[in-house]
């Protein structure tokens, strides 16, 4: 019986793990730096918590099944819901501000293409508890800290930034109705993904008032957040949204990232939840979708049946996220990076029982050690310890037999030493 | 609207990841050290391939599903079918032997029950292309070596072995026909899971001729090596697999773990792979079900679709093993060392910007560096740094503005150092 994966999904050989590591390891570690702490959920959970708020993208590529006991489930297509489940379960006991990361795997029934696929992982954190733009700062600089710390430089990648809070006080100030909104934004978000035309049609379609339309079309062509001030005149809550994105810039410079970052109206989000600042990050080839998307959601806590309370978040897929570092050549080296440290090698059979002690004692002091189960000639042992990327060869030979002595060979460089065994050891700490 | 977590799934809140992770970092670790590379597949795979050879228990548990394509797909129960089909799919271009570990997140529609849970972590290592038991004892050794490196002895856990070979090969001897095998295999499987009376029970119901079945109870009652010699008689397979179960016990000797390890010939493994060596870890308490089980399947490749290759591993699930290392203390602690190194706290409110840089710089150094958003008095801020298990804290006040000096605290004596900025950070590296 010949069996296939399904389509979308992936296997990860050990050379593909590595990149996955690389990526995952890196989120961790930036994570922990920047004072998250990880949490994780279930893969899958009841159906009905996804189709509460997650927009209906989301809702329709659901893996939905029943369980044996009739339970209507599904496999998580992100993982915010089970943060916004959790947090409520314990509100009262965590303390303030819940700083929290995941690295969750999730699923959803998309077609697969570029930079998408069925299966994927995401990076998410989460600031809970914070109203100042603070928080969103922190989120951005994360973020950045991540991509720069794996080799990328704002020639590279570009945030992207605006704020849900000034949009809606400005289209209310325009007189758009609160009632049509959501559909607006769905129209707004594609302002740079599709070509100006097509964008013009997609807004008469929620916009019919030809003034209005005018309106926000001038606003959606404005390139700086010094133009916006002629659009707020005098309402207050547009004029407050456009201090909070100062105030946000000015945070960004005072982290030193302001470099990677650009206010751009046309970032709306697509996810219905979010009520601030919102931002995405691309790659400056404009080429691929976003690598990662954020921002503030403030009442999504409330929606879960909890209490009100604010929240600022981002999430990054490994998909795109690992056609760019692939591209800018991130990954060279992984192989040899992660190879074994000591291969130890015989030149004589019947030391097997020795070499074998040696390979157990260099384990159990923390070492990656391995050896040939082929066993041949000690020239054919050394090959096997290149192709395992072998940083050191531990050769037991005929100054062993004799004087307890080991060869060790730099495989990088080719010299040899000879040492006793225990000093080998007593070296290795 | 509330939401539950559905039933025999686990929330990880930060306390609870803290400890899945400590498991899961030192299986990666102890995988790595032992020269196996990490590999992962989808969590989704085909239905049809766990129906085919993950024995009746598994197939019964699957949480199956069909997408909108109309496939028939399951949520895996194990990753032992994907490794058969990622190695068949590229047999002719991994080098052999192949070792490689996983720590797959699995699903099973079991009943909760205590140390089973309807989703878990395993991990797996295996070793494809020896038939050597020197493989095989290195897989005991690397399940050994994980616990040993947790913190337990052979005062709290042993290793049971026994091996499929050798009973297929008596029980063929005693003259019991090999079509029944499978079932006879089921019942002796329980010989230590259930009261003796039962067990003699369950035995009728497969071995109805009475005088076999009082060979087999005779053989079930053996309790060491040297004993099993007088079953075996002149039979040339039975002897061979004698001879082999001896030469594993000297390997384990060699690597220094034949105190954790005991032959019992009660161990046979329920799935019906298992072709040789086959082996049972517990707790010495016996209170729990096995903490990990494995041996050797060399007919796995070759029922799904690829050739006749031998291969051995094991599989530790991290619910038994997580109760065990709870009951021994080994979790205890885990908050501190997760804890933040550097908080970064405000005597003078106006060095807010500067107390933001201080703390950005830290997190590039590489340091896991925290403040508070909440503010308020020093006080207030040395308590909050507290809570977050911060073991130092940075203070700016009046030494920052006058001399651009911080103020160093160390959290566990409370001693306080005086630096200025740049020496801390050059100190830093």
């Amino acid at each position: 019986m010949e069996i296939q994966p399904v389509k979308g999904t992936r296997d990860f050989y050990p050379e593909d793990m590595a990149k996955r590591n690389f990526i995952a390891d890196l989120w961790k570690q930036v994570s922990l730096r920047n004072g998250f702490a990880e949490y994780d959920g279930p893969i899958f959970e009841y159906l009905a918590m996804y189709q509460l708020k997650s927009g209906d993208e989301i809702a329709s590529q659901l893996f939905a099944f029943e369980d044996r006991g009739g339970r209507q489930l599904a496999i998580r297509p992100e993982i915010t819901p089970t943060l916004a489940r959790m947090v409520n379960q314990r509100i009262n006991a965590l303390p303030r501000p819940i700083k929290w990361f995941s690295v969750p795997r999730l699923c959803r029934a998309e077609r697969p293409q570029k930079g998408r696929l069925r299966e994927f992982f995401q990076w998410n954190i989460d600031i809970i508890g914070v109203d100042d733009c603070l928080a969103d700062a922190e989120v951005i600089f994360c973020s950045v800290d991540f991509l720069s710390q794996a080799g990328l430089t704002n020639n590279d990648v570009v945030v992207r930034i605006s704020s849900r809070r000034l949009m809606a006080a400005l289209l209310g100030y325009f007189g758009i109705e609160k009632e049509g909104l959501e559909k607006v934004y769905g129209v707004l978000d594609k302002k740079n993904k599709v070509p100006q035309e097509a964008f013009g049609k997609m807004l008469e379609e929620v916009i019919s008032d030809s003034s209005k339309r005018q309106k926000v079309q001038k606003l959606m062509a404005v390139e700086s957040l010094s133009q916006l001030e002629d659009f707020a005149g005098s309402d207050k809550n547009a004029n407050q949204a456009i201090e909070e994105l100062k105030q946000l810039f000015n945070y960004l410079n005072i982290m030193g990232i302001s470099e990677f970052c650009k206010f751009d109206i046309g970032i709306v989000r697509g996810l219905a939840y979010y009520t601030g600042i919102v931002f995405e990050i691309y790659d400056k080839s404009e080429q691929l979708r976003a690598i990662c998307g954020g921002g503030r959601y403030d009442n999504l806590l409330a929606d879960f049946g909890g209490q009100k309370i604010s929240a600022t978040g981002m999430g990054m897929g490994d998909c795109v996220l690992g056609i760019v570092l692939e591209e800018k050549g991130v990954f060279k080296n992984l192989s040899q990076k992660n190879g074994i440290e000591y291969f130890v090698a015989l030149a004589d059979e019947s030391l097997q029982n020795e070499s074998l002690k040696v390979v157990t004692r260099l384990r159990r002091a923390g070492r990656k050690a391995d050896f040939s189960y082929k066993g041949g000639s000690l020239g054919k042992q050394l090959k096997q310890a290149s192709a395992a990327n072998a940083a050191m060869c531990v050769i037991l030979g005929e100054e062993f037999t004799q004087k307890k002595q080991l060869v060790i060979k730099n495989m990088d460089s080719g010299q040899q030493d000879i040492v006793a065994v225990e000093d080998f050891f007593s070296r290795l700490g």
